[in-house]
């Protein structure tokens, strides 16, 4: 059965997109540590993030930093932090995460934001993209 | 004035050194999320993950994918999670953090390992490495 993610990716489940490349695609958490914080996720369904091959991983790797940047453009926060965890979906996702404080990189303190909140912010990140 | 890294990889501050190349160093967490917890470091002082440029950021993100793989084939644990967060110290890090569950991704939770521990896990995650 497809992840959630390729569900995502396939347009099956509505999301909040901020950039597609041949291999990666990012968009808005839904349950967000920070309004902006962004999934990056290869389109490849592989579980585990060291089990990508090293082209892959580094795709991933180079497509989240373009995307962090612009992040870092336009949402107010003192860094864009990154985790990789991966025990709820089976499939690779970078957490992109503006952070003000710790608070917002231990995944519990979670935001809430309107659907108009969503849609502005990831206009925002997406029209920051180099 | 050096970051506590910068001693570490200058040798003033010793450490559970696990490996080294031309641009990075890596070394054990000495308040680890779990045991095996590695702190991979560029060499070259720079405070936010997203400053550094492409080719050093790719460089890094290559040297912890490695270091990665030899923590999880010789840790016991459910995966190898990867956080860069950088709200203390301000030089580059990127957490490596064996996971079974979301409590050693949160900071939060803390493992406290005897220094002959730390020598045995730094020796069998650097054996591990190819």
């Amino acid at each position: 059965m497809p992840s959630i993610f390729t569900k995502i990716i396939n347009g099956e489940i509505p999301c909040y997109k901020i950039a597609e490349d041949a291999d990666n695609f990012a968009f808005l958490d839904i349950n967000p540590n920070a309004k902006g914080h962004t999934l990056c996720v290869p389109k490849k369904e592989v579980d585990r993030l060291l089990d990508l091959d090293e082209e892959a991983y580094l795709k991933l790797m180079a497509f989240s930093r373009k995307v962090g940047q612009a992040i870092e453009a336009v949402v107010p926060c003192e860094r864009v932090g990154m985790s990789v965890i991966g025990l709820e979906v089976p499939h690779v996702h970078v957490h992109l995460i503006p952070l003000q404080s710790m608070k917002n990189a231990t995944f519990q303190y979670k935001e809430s934001l309107t659907p108009k909140e969503f849609e502005k912010v990831a206009e925002q990140i997406s029209g920051a993209l180099k």
